[in-house]
């Protein structure tokens, strides 16, 4: 038998779908005595998991439940394997992308305005009666029309497991979809982030969905709003400091841009900052990936980890150690 | 060559898909001279169409732009064939109804409050910090985590041609779809209407997309509230008369349910009318439907029409008179 440890606050409902060849040892953070096991699914609060491991013996695998593991190596040392549970959040921040493109097409944030106020006659606004709702004189878009998706120009940037479910949700739109990655490569056909100049003049809605390196910093600045469309759409689904924050309010600010970004630079974004109160724009506090259905598919990885791993097949997401 | 007249309003570049075989007539709503054409193609403004109507002659055809088309046989007559131009307004109305389901499930009007307070920390609110942060102590449905679209149990109450759009909007998500229509059919199943007592209660998202009439009148009221799900989502992209007003009304401040909805009764929405300012509710101001593409949409269905007349096949969309 495979002994596997869990924190003894997951539901055991959660262990359906583990292979029968498993012995399930249920690990309080109060744990007093040694315990032998193979796999640990450490608690994903670090300080209990780090409670927790001085007890545990002949652990070969550690199977994390979220994508962060940069703490357990610390904990484990270096002979141990880690797999990241990368893919639990990709269907929520998928959904939050296409949400917060729709939002923003279909002027939602605007209708919102004229619910509060209550006034129908609102309904197609001038500047000037936007002006008069909201005291807000700057440059807006005003929606004489709805927009639609169907059709438009994107670019996304980033495509691995969330930007895939992205170009996925995206399709019923018949989107004019075009995709960069860190690498070119083909089928389907992904530029280069170095093409970026090329390809961010023509597009209508810009897709941030990579991974925060010392390269992607500040990939979108001041010098990449300017060649962009008037009025295009930035979504940042990323992480904050993938966009230069002062030239995300200048391009705000002017009417250049719009934007809809779960992440900012600094986060948490302090009260006051002047990001809060920019044009044309929906901040939502890093909550994109956040679902009722993470602990679900994330047990659900594991158990296919484990099953590899009692078969002797290669694990998926290893992010260091030795298997 | 068949003789198209069109208001000259319209410009030049909408009529390149037309058939060569047709001669165009531009006619102004200032016209002073009788002309003849075989198709009329009137203004979408029934009082400018009206001051044009008596000086045409021979008229056998007319091509409405819009879908409501009431207006027409009362000017031209019963044996004048009249078709309406239903279909262009398709995908701006599902894009609205996929969009307001996600906005509502995303939380952003609540993260647009929170926005607006320029606070962080309310990210997943207590009803506490709600009701501090908005003055409202109604029932709220507290994003502790965002909701999934993806395998939500959806009821598609109308499944014509902006159901069937919808129905391919949502297929990314794989959700658990029950359709209902006038009458049961299959190939897909669809449940007829009378069934709805037996379907309301399952659902998580009940989308209402059906054509009012006597029958439509009122098919959601106190009693079909009762027995929906708590927390249930109605979006109502039809008509305002399909739902019972007060009931909606109570059911929105009881925190049985929420709603999204485009249309209302009575519509325009009065100041200071008490759905204004219900919880748990979205409304735009019948702007659904509204996209800068019906136009050329509208024109591109017109010139397929012509070419199905000069064919001698069939016309779509035939409303009234004879062919």
């Amino acid at each position: 038998m495979l002994r596997v440890g869990y924190p003894a606050t997951l539901a055991a409902e959660l262990f359906n779908d583990f292979p029968k060849e498993v012995e399930l040892i249920s690990l309080p953070d109060t744990l007093d005595h040694d315990v032998d096991i193979d796999v640990w699914i450490p608690d994903p609060y670090s300080n209990r998991a780090t409670r927790t491991w001085p007890h545990l013996r002949r652990v070969r695998l550690v199977l994390a439940l979220l994508a962060g593991t940069e703490w357990i190596p610390g904990i484990v040392g270096p002979h141990v394997t880690i797999c990241n549970a990368h893919g639990a959040h990709n269907i929520s921040t998928a959904e939050w992308t296409v949400a917060s493109i729709l939002t923003m097409l279909k002027y939602f944030p605007f209708y919102l305005d004229v619910q509060h106020a209550g006034k129908w006659k609102l309904r197609y606004k001038a500047s000037a009666n936007y002006a008069e709702l909201t005291g807000d004189a700057r440059p807006i878009y005003p929606p004489v029309m709805l927009e639609e998706l169907t059709g438009k120009k994107v670019l996304l940037v980033g495509y691995g497991s969330i930007g895939t479910e992205i170009e996925r949700m995206l399709a019923p739109f018949h989107v004019d979809m075009v995709r960069v990655a860190r690498s070119a490569r083909t089928q389907p056909e992904v530029f280069a982030v170095g093409d970026l100049d090329k390809l961010l003049p023509q597009a209508e809605i810009v897709i941030l969905i990579l991974p925060s390196t010392a390269e992607t910093r500040g990939l979108i600045g001041a010098r990449q709003f300017a060649m962009m469309r008037q009025g295009a759409l930035l979504v940042n689904a990323a992480r904050g400091p993938i966009v230069d924050t002062d030239a995300l309010i200048d391009a705000l600010q002017s009417g250049k841009i719009r934007a809809a970004i779960d992440v900012t630079d600094p986060e948490p974004l302090p009260d006051g900052h002047p990001l809060w109160s920019a044009p044309n724009l929906l901040i939502t506090p890093h909550v994109a990936g956040s679902t009722p259905m993470f602990m679900v598919r994330a047990m659900e990885f594991a158990a296919s980890q484990i099953g590899r791993y009692l078969r002797g097949e290669p694990l998926e997401n290893v992010v260091t150690g030795e298997y």
